[in-house]
C-alpha cells in the first residue's frame, strides 16, 4: 500500500490496543467505513431490486452498530478501558483503517464482505440495524487474524 | 470495476448532466471525497513534518471548496440550473463517484492527485482552503476528459 507511511509508527509497536485507541486513525477509518457501507448497501439494494432499478445511496454508519459489532466479535480489548459506545465505534473505525492502510484487505474486499453479509429488508430501520450489525461483526471476525494482541 | 452495476443506467445515457445531478451518486461521492482528502491531507502533513512524525487526520471537505473548484474547472454545466454552492458541491461529489465506479481513476490515483497538489501551511485555515480548492480544481481538470457533454 502506498500509504503505509501513515502507519509506520504503529507497525513498529504491533499493538492492537495502540491501533484501537488511535484517534487520527479512527478519523480515516470513519471515512473508510462510510464509503464501504454506502457501496455495500447500494450493491445489495440494487441486486435485490425486483424492477431492475439501480439504487445508489450513502449512509453514515450508526456508531451503536459498530460498537455492538465489536462486542459481538469479542474484540472489546482493543478499545480503551471503560470505553463507551462512542469509543468502541472509534476502535472499529481505527482498526478498519489500519487493515486497509496495511494492505491486509483492499477496499473492494471490505465492501464485498459487507455486501455478502447484508440480508433481509433493510428498508426497514430495525432490519437494517440488525443486518448491518451482523455484516460488521463478520468483517471484524475476518480481520481479527491480522492484528496481534498485546 | 466490480461496482459498475451501480452506474449501468448512467452508462447508457452518457450524459454529464445526469451524472452531475444524481443525488444518490453524490452521497457515495461524499464518502469518496472525504476518504480521499483525509488520506491526502495525512500524507501531505506527514511528508512535510520536520520531526518525522506521522500525522493521521480525517477531514470532511467543506462544500464551499468543492463548489469553487467546480467553477474554477469551468464545469458548472454539469450541475442543475440555478445551482447554489450546495448543489455545485453535490455535482463534484457525484462526478468523482462516477469516475471511481467507472474505473477511470482508482481511489489511490484520486488520493495522489490531491496529495501532490497540496501546498503551503495547511494548518492555517485560510491556507488550507486555498490549497484544497486548488487540489480539487486540478482533480476536476484531470477527470474532465472522462465525461462527455450533452
Amino acid at each position: 500500500m502506498p500509504y503505509d507511511l501513515l502507519i509506520q509508527d504503529l507497525l513498529k509497536f504491533k499493538s492492537a490496543k495502540k491501533i484501537g485507541t488511535d484517534k487520527g486513525l479512527a478519523k480515516i477509518g470513519d471515512a473508510v467505513v462510510n464509503l464501504a457501507y454506502s457501496v455495500a448497501k447500494s450493491m445489495y439494494l440494487t441486486k435485490i431490486n425486483s424492477h431492475n432499478q439501480v439504487i445508489r445511496t450513502g449512509e453514515k454508519v450508526n456508531r451503536k452498530i459498530l460498537s455492538i459489532a465489536l462486542k459481538n466479535a469479542k474484540m472489546k480489548d482493543i478499545a480503551k478501558s471503560r470505553a463507551d459506545a462512542h469509543d468502541l465505534a472509534d476502535s472499529v473505525e481505527a482498526l478498519i483503517a489500519y487493515i486497509w492502510l496495511n494492505d491486509k484487505m483492499t477496499l473492494n474486499e471490505i465492501i464485498d464482505v459487507l455486501t455478502n453479509n447484508l440480508t433481509g429488508n433493510i428498508y426497514e430501520r430495525a432490519q437494517e440495524i440488525q443486518a448491518a450489525t451482523n455484516a460488521f461483526t463478520n468483517l471484524l471476525n475476518h480481520v481479527k487474524k491480522f492484528i496481534t494482541e498485546n
